[in-house]
């Protein structure tokens, strides 16, 4: 029997032999397959499926058998009682070669099966680029006077746009002669932040472009600016394609440190998104990426630093010490990026190791500290990073709020897709429901609703809508406020059920039937009150019993209800109109920072004001934490969403703590 | 017949086929043989002689004729007029492959056959060196105020060593938690400028190295520097490189011209020499290369913009505009220098087109703005570059000398090397001479100077040889005033003799028989005249009749007696005690920039104060030229000279105008 075995992945049909006992997702990434993966190969998140292609495939001279597989294993297993593994279905991580096979790699499986766009938000930007433009006329040589070109250069650019004491980029120093010749002695030159020159062009030149980048640990959005306008001109997005190495943070930092050596590799790949990126800006605005003179990046701490290169299996665990917190300005080329070969790059700065870059975005694109009142800003992903403050004082931190509010971890969640369930209503009698799902403008129990979700079915739940579903269902008293759910009620309407030694509620029963299980309610319930936890430690800090104003930040924030958002007590009571989406807050502070040279103090300036708050250290986090496992808090008060909606009384105190607070201190132990 | 033929190259035994008709010397460059070439390939300087091995090698299968190599042609004739071309020898860049040929390449046509040091001046610097080490102790990460890596580095930095507001470069924020981590949070931290960090080290590190590099155009020499204690550890040098593109400037800048592109060929000889001089010299100081966080570098306007890979072409015609006059400060990676990763480098600035960065070290080595007297400095090279001023002002100009004062356009001219006539004394009656030669201290006239002279026997007169030859002759009347030597004299010792249709006097006749010949004595005259007349022009601009200070600086300068160089009319009349060498000036300029911060900027801002005078465009240089072809002067007095030597008086003005006068100007519009 052979050492080695000859693997053919298909589509794409690579082939390749690799030793026995070869896991087949390092045999695919060996060959550059596109296979997605998102716990770093760890049997845990199920992207990485694939299915066998049994039979001879004599074209390719090999048979292919199942018995050339290793079978399922324990990893495997495991995986296959928390979500269901379709006939067939591999985790290419947990599956060994033994022997020839042809593999299959469906389309879901693949990272780049998606493209996001994120929208560029509508804020005024007072415009000040980092990178002008100066077209001037140079005298010429003279051996009476025998200044350098740079010499005369820096005389006219003095004399005619008041700029002094210009350092020079050497390649510009190398290529000034040929232009000023070239042009003769009429050229534009581009001074970044009133200081260097980065660029000549013979004659008059007049494109001059920047991108601001929103380095996302999912989705990277690019907006390029015509830096002379503040216009956005083209913006395009896409998978962070480091998703490979894992689909969370932690996961790409376990990556890294279980693969000393493979930061470059995950640096390398963002990098490389950026390039395409900023190509594919360029295309659909008429330039090329050469005529891009400047960008701006925001980004978490661990995408912030995979972006400068620096190893960041330091942010994986405490005392969490972040290389840099400056607000870097380097040359783009520094970063490996194929702009023009002057442009500079404008990083900026973070806040704490776990309050990145991005965050420092949303206060630059926010403000809070012009604002007397006291506001927050959350900005929801796998963690929140929420600050908290007015034009006094600003703090911030980080909280761990898991994958939950992305429709992770819920047994019908999917992403905000065609097809998911964005909105739901719960009759009070009844106990009845109607949806909404995404592509269709109709409620689901209206006319046409059942011919208008016919091409897109009803899939899953999304984010949003399992906010809704959840806060309608404690309305509608289906839950308790310590999260059960009340089996009582079945009695009143089947779709309340059992479901094992808990219950559920069925919301919809089709080709999928949706479910809200007790086990989604506890994921929603952790990460709400992680995220309320958070927000009450800053409020303690501050010595505040209520904020005045609450932001949301971030595509969650853009399509979640806020009031069913306080209902369920993710937030802490406040006045309904003084809650709103910020949009993709972070995206709009690297548009600041890139159109508005100020901006760039402001915001390095006002991130070292802010007062880090660290939860995990931070021993009054898991008393907020408890407390705000119920719905919507245990002892908060919440007279302002009183006035709008009828929220149910609260059971008796004994009750409570029997039931629902010794599983909430429970679960809190287990995350600590 | 075939189109191509084989030819070996002995006795690097390289070989290849070349087309038929290909000269020599082209194939031979082709092949990375080392050949040197002086004139850029044009059959002037015979620097690249080879010979045929005639025969036939079996081992080589090739039969080598005399018929297989172009017949010897108009160039090489026109050689062999002006020098001895040996039996045998051809030029290689005038000789064409007609068939198959094997070569021999004596050891004097290879470029790399002499090594030069330069020897390094005493002269007390200042140490304030831009690049210095601090060892910091930096507090431990804290997650209750969790400043980053690099911020605790900062504030220790400043805590510790006063120093606020650093940059870092990229590849230390890449770098730096491992080394804070490895050296247990104290390292040792590089900072340049009191600016920049520029390397770290886990612990303690005491090795801070810098380079003064000194780029003539035929010699490359580095001095090895301790930057803490401001000591040189090593000097090396070597020839440049670039001599394999042409002997002089204004050669390499024509090959540059007539090969477009080919100025990155001399840019990348020039630094791959002078990293091959860095690793020479940290060798032997016991260091390497990486050790090494500092260079400074001087040198004329070709070589600072070929250092820089900046083109030179705009310095081979006027208005012979720099690229940039600046002093140039940026990472030694730059520049392709393999030295510590953050290395810098400080290049000195230029005064103008002719006057360049080694005229700027020679202002920093003698800082003439500093005294009160008049001071002429003289750096004696293919041109002359002077300066003329005192504390309240600086003029300096560049004479195009040519090549005699170095041995060159002499008959019997040769480098200062063992062998070589340096010293000559003339009786005034008996018109007998006696010598000395380099490497034998006895005087020709000495018991057993033959013993002592025999194995490096007398083969030349070197630069400074020369001047005292024809200041002898001078003060003995052997050469008129005029230039002229008088063939009266033929009469009281046959030495004086005809020569063609004028005079030649026989210093030696032995082995090789050394002849100052009348064309040897008008070479001087026109070099001398030119220098003169240069320090004339400034002298006129200065207002002044007289200077007070002569500082020659450079090899030169070194070597001549100032007596001589004074009775020759090189320089005008000074009180003698006042004349002296000021050494390697340029290569001293280089070195206290590298040791002392502050001398940076002094040296910027001291050469943009100086007044800059084109020799090329001032209708007077040509005027102080006809009038300095005289011997010492036809006008100027020589009042401090005739207080220590007796001048020969001058003969009638109407014959000295009928003879000498008339030549001279015919001499001079010949080079205008």
């Amino acid at each position: 029997m052979a050492d080695d075995a000859l693997v053919i992945f298909m589509p794409a049909g690579r082939r390749g032999r690799f030793p026995l006992g070869t896991p087949l997702l390092q045999a695919a990434r060996s060959l550059g397959v596109d296979i997605d993966s998102v716990c770093g190969g760890r049997g845990i998140c199920g992207r990485c499926q694939v299915s066998l292609a049994e039979g001879e495939f004599a074209k390719h001279g090999i048979v292919s058998l199942s018995a050339n597989l290793s079978a399922l294993g324990e990893v495997e297993e495991r995986y296959a009682r928390r979500k269901p593994l379709a006939a067939g279905r591999r985790l290419s991580c947990s599956t060994l070669i033994l022997g020839d096979v042809v593999i299959d790699v469906p389309e879901e499986s693949q990272v780049h099966r998606q493209v996001v766009r994120k929208a560029v938000e509508a804020v005024t930007i007072e415009l000040d680029a980092a990178v002008r433009l100066h077209y001037v006329e140079v005298r010429e040589p003279d051996m009476h006077a025998p200044a350098s070109d740079l010499r005369r250069l820096m005389e006219a650019l003095e004399c005619e746009w008041g700029l002094a004491g210009l350092a020079c980029d050497l390649d510009i120093v190398q290529s000034l002669q040929a232009a000023l010749r070239q042009g003769e002695w009429k050229v534009t030159v581009a001074v970044h932040d009133e200081s260097t020159i980065i660029a000549v062009w013979p004659g008059f030149h007049e494109k001059a472009y920047g991108v601001a980048v929103d380095v996302g640990s999912t989705t990277i959005a690019a907006h390029l600016c015509d830096l002379s306008s503040g216009e956005v001109v083209a913006s395009v997005g896409r998978m962070n394609p480091q998703i490979r190495f894992g689909e969370d943070l932690m996961s790409r930092v376990s990556y890294i440190m279980m693969n000393p050596g493979s930061e470059g590799e995950l640096t390398a790949a963002v990098r490389g998104a950026i390039n395409e990126l900023a190509a594919e800006a360029a295309a659909a605005a008429g330039i090329t990426a050469a005529d891009i003179l400047d960008a701006s990046f925001v980004g978490n701490p661990v995408m912030h630093h995979l972006l400068l290169g620096i190893n960041p299996v330091e942010l994986g665990g405490a005392p969490f010490a972040l290389a840099t917190d400056s607000a870097t300005t380097l040359r783009a080329r520094d970063l490996g990026l194929a702009l023009h070969p002057g442009a500079r790059a404008f990083i900026l700065p973070c806040v704490a190791g776990h309050v990145g870059a991005d965050t420092a975005g949303v206060i630059l694109a926010e403000r809070p500290d012009t604002s007397d009142k006291l506001t927050v800003l959350v900005d929801v992903g796998t963690n929140a990073e929420i600050v908290l403050g007015n034009r006094d004082r600003l703090l911030a931190c980080s909280s761990p709020t898991g994958p939950a509010f992305e429709g992770a971890q819920i047994s019908c969640g999917q992403r905000a897709a065609p097809g998911a369930v964005e909105r739901v209503r719960i009759d009070r009698e009844s106990l009845e429901p109607r949806f909404k799902v995404i592509g269709c403008a109709l409620w689901s129990d209206e006319p046409g609703f059942a011919a208008a979700t016919q091409r897109t079915g009803i899939t899953g739940i999304c984010g949003s809508g399992i906010i809704e579903a959840l806060a309608e269902m404690f309305l509608a008293g289906i839950i308790r406020r310590d999260g059960t759910i009340d089996g009582a009620l079945a009695a009143r309407n089947p779709r309340i059920h059992a479901d094992g030694p808990t219950f559920a509620y069925t919301l919809h029963a089709g080709a999928v039937t949706l479910r809200i299980t007790q086990n989604d309610v506890r994921a929603i319930q952790l990460a709400k009150a992680a995220l309320q936890a958070g927000i009450r430690l800053l409020m303690d800090r501050m010595g505040v019993a209520e904020v005045e104003r609450i932001r949301l930040a971030g595509a969650f924030g853009s399509h979640i209800d806020v009031k069913y958002a306080t209902v369920l007590g993710m937030l802490p009571d406040c006045d309904l109109a003084e809650v709103s989406s910020a949009g993709n807050a972070a995206g709009t502070g690297a548009r600041i920072a890139l159109l508005d040279r100020r901006a760039r103090r402001t915001i390095e300036s006002l991130v070292r004001r802010v007062e880090k708050v660290e939860t995990a250290v931070e021993p009054k986090f898991q008393a907020h934490f408890v407390e705000a496992m119920a719905i919507p808090h245990r002892t908060a008060p919440y007279p302002h969403l009183a006035r709008v909606v009828d929220l149910p009384a609260a059971e008796p105190a004994g009750e409570t703590r029997g039931r629902g607070g010794r599983r909430a201190r429970l679960r809190a132990g287990e995350r600590g």
